[in-house]
């Protein structure tokens, strides 16, 4: 999408006379505030980039660490090289199933072929998975848009679809559209009137930092809330639709996002509000059933609950203190949403229930190959 | 309760050699960093206390306005001032059912005295508004250690009874003890273990202000918490009680309190677990049922949302902007908990359930005459 009339991806290979080029992406750690670009030479900085959260969301968690991959393969392209990134870069954000996704994809693809084939191949596919996400969240924009469409057409002309998300399932936890905002998109292009209510989802505050950042990038009408709001605007019939991405789906349809994301499907079913979560389809784990039992929960530093990031009066971006000195934190940063809380899962075949049977009907071929 | 050691109250009157001593407040904005007290010598500066939060707290506030409308009997003891001063408080935080309460206390009981007597029974009754929220606080801490003595009781020796309470109904939000708080204070002196989760309570921050600011001044074990994490801490057994407090609970129990206490309590109904609600009677507005067709919720300033107050590196609190520039926010401050999410409210004299029925029979002499 555009950031000041310029098209962006959230990461992208940049021309620089040598054979692969360089792979860049934006830190996003200090959006909203400054347009960050960064270079990643070599799998020690892909790792801390996606450990430190330079990039995050699931799909552009897959396709940094699939150019990761590709960058050492280029340096060492031993079975010894690949073994390695595999477990450097998988260790970085355990709870996110397209980092693994895409780590086994190139592992499996590259072991077969000769080391000097194996940078030209690790390239080829880490740019085919970029090409794929942005073609299933194109898609996923299509499905959603049908929801919002028939929103819309109940509403006397001119109302806008009220839409609430939480967290950052936008163009920059993709490698284009967003998941959760692709349907919002097309919205827009198709002439719909929107109104996003964004959650500012701490700790880490990715609503305010990234979603309120692109959609006023695109002049998207948007309000930030706080977490605590949605259940209240819910309440007072304020919110039409409820869309959420996912970092990891079970094959029973129940629904890992950003800690958070349970609340407010607990709103919604108790206001009868939809609640529909956009699924590109390698985000289901289908060797997991039971979300809260099987799904381990990525607990992160205390920090980031006793402190928040942000712009001073003079134009500095510092970290404040909210809490008293000893005062210590948890921090979860995913729940589990069971999927009978769920309307529907948008993704990029259609729009399905979420449960096993549907989501095993939309995908025959894959449900079918985890069970064997 | 204790700060460092020593006793304080959150509001009291200090001799300064003139007649009627000095009103003093603990400036709570600068909380938990830096303990500021602070004379409040005129109606305007009572005003302000109330309105910008030096304050806040129904207890607390209602105590404040009293003290401000015994101050200006001092200065103006008039028909006109009187009303003036009722108006110029009960402006200043609409939703707080106990700013009205005291102020109306207040009026009816001057009124009829002669202008010469009106500034020291001004005084006389806002001490005595201090002293009975002081004792309501106790015996709802006695009535709260109840439960948390027959949850204790239930698990091995040793191990803590796991509160979540939310926003801060704490000391500072009451003349002392608290009202959400007394129960664990109370529980501490008997020597049960407890572990508190603080929510933070976005957007101001009360929980890791105060709440984890008076819990780590006591030495009270606790962990903050985002306001996002509650839910899945319950999903996961790791919450036995909730506990929070109310500014405002209807005759038929609905309970408004600080915005994101509803999703708390959709989490407590969702997962089993019982939700309490800290109520003093003057919390309750006996003139309304339906609190979420009937209470207005305050909306307060956008930039609460936009903006988090913290300490920076160099020891400065200052304010940081976390959304881009031309981001909007919407800001409810309060919401509604419906009667039937409610396990209990913890009154002064006694536990009763969430309905009509009970608090009438709790507060026969109250609920009658509201109905006459």
């Amino acid at each position: 999408m555009k950031i000041g009339g310029k098209p962006y991806r959230s990461i992208w290979r940049e021309a620089d006379g040598s054979r692969w080029g360089l792979v860049k992406v934006i830190d996003q750690r200090w959006l909203p505030h400054e347009l960050r670009i960064e270079a990643l030479r070599d799998r020690a900085t892909f790792a801390t980039a996606i450990r430190d959260m330079w990039v995050r969301g699931a799909p552009l968690i897959g396709a940094t660490a699939a150019y990761g991959m590709a960058v050492q393969m280029a340096e060492d392209p031993s079975d010894a090289s690949l073994d390695e990134t595999w477990e450097l870069l998988h260790a970085t954000r355990p709870t996110a199933i397209n980092l693994r996704w895409a780590l086994d994809d190139l592992r499996d693809r590259l072991r077969p072929l000769p080391e000097a084939e194996r940078a030209a191949a690790a390239y080829a596919r880490a740019d085919a998975i970029c090409e794929e996400d942005v073609e299933i969240n194109r898609r996923i924009g299509e499905h959603g848009l049908r929801l919002i469409r028939e929103i819309a057409a109940r509403k006397p002309p001119g109302e806008p679809v009220r839409i609430l998300t939480h967290c950052n399932a936008g163009w920059p936890a993709t490698v284009d559209w967003g998941t959760a905002t692709a349907p919002i998109y097309q919205a827009v292009e198709a002439g719909i009137p929107v109104h996003v209510f964004v959650d500012e989802t701490r700790p880490r505050n990715q609503g305010a930092q990234l979603t309120a950042w692109e959609l006023n990038s695109h002049g998207i009408p948007h309000d930030l809330i706080v977490d605590n709001a949605g259940g209240h605007l819910m309440q007072h019939g304020l919110v039409d639709i409820v869309i959420v991405g996912t970092d990891r789906t079970t094959a029973n349809g129940d629904v890992c996002n950003k800690i958070g994301t349970y609340l407010k499907a607990l709103a919604a079913r108790a206001n009868n509000v939809p609640f529909y979560v956009a699924l590109p389809s390698p985000t289901i784990d289908w060797t997991v059933r039971d979300g809260l039992k099987e799904i381990p929960i990525e607990e992160r530093p205390a920090a980031e609950v006793t402190h928040v990031q942000g712009r001073d009066a003079e134009g500095r971006i510092v970290t404040v203190q909210i809490s008293p000195d000893g005062t210590g934190a948890r921090n979860p940063a995913f729940d589990v949403t069971p999927a009978h809380l769920v309307t529907g899962l948008i993704t990029e075949r259609g729009i399905c229930a979420a449960s096993a049977e549907a989501l095993a009907a939309m995908f025959p071929e894959r449900a079918g190959a985890s069970q064997r």
